[in-house]
């Protein structure tokens, strides 16, 4: 393959807390941390990271690319707490209440995505 | 692990457009196609993929979360070239030249980098 997929890059304030927030999520590590880069992911050798780089930008509108989490089923509502309590906060974006997936955004408001096991199903 | 990264979702306008030039990017391929959502990925197995959902909202600023690709390092310059020819853009978003990467804009405007070897290395 000429060119794959390396790291989702997210614009930062505070790159080591949403660095851990996002550590913390999804039980990934810290691979390595500099001032202006923090990557983190599974292992070193891990097929896709995610990069905190800083910005100056203030969050103006809802991102149009995010992330989409799935929990396994029987913890769903338990991992939505977790999550909120490590610092997320759900968000209406529109959401007509028949979606597949609940709307949480992390500290720094970046939208994402908690699948319920229909939406994990079919996709 | 009780939550894991599923999918990358893009909001899109065009989804089988733009869900078609990213198989061509990365050289994945469609693995569902309904009228509200294109799933991409290397296949039905790979740890992520790329989900295309429908938005009417107009692109208003850079995204806060983009992907970084990375090439093979002799290729780079001909992999620029043929993103491009699939409908990529160079786009300037205040870089300073020193970057160790060449930022482009999918045919919706989504920025993405493709990293000189410099940054594939140290991250």
């Amino acid at each position: 393959m000429a060119v794959s997929l390396h790291h989702i890059v997210i614009d930062a304030h505070d790159l080591p807390r949403l660095a851990r927030f996002w550590t913390q999520v999804l039980d990934w590590k810290i691979l390595s941390e500099r001032e202006r880069e923090v990557v983190i992911g599974t292992a070193e050798t891990a097929p896709v990271g995610i990069c905190f780089m800083p910005t100056t930008d203030h969050k103006a509108v809802k991102n149009r690319v995010h992330l989409d989490l799935s929990p396994d089923p029987e913890d769903r509502e338990r991992e939505i707490e977790r999550i909120i309590a490590l610092g997320a906060r759900r968000v209406e974006i529109g959401q007509t209440g028949g979606e597949s997936w609940t709307v949480l955004a992390d500290p720094e408001g970046n939208e994402f995505c908690v699948l319920r096991p229909k939406a994990m199903l079919i996709s």
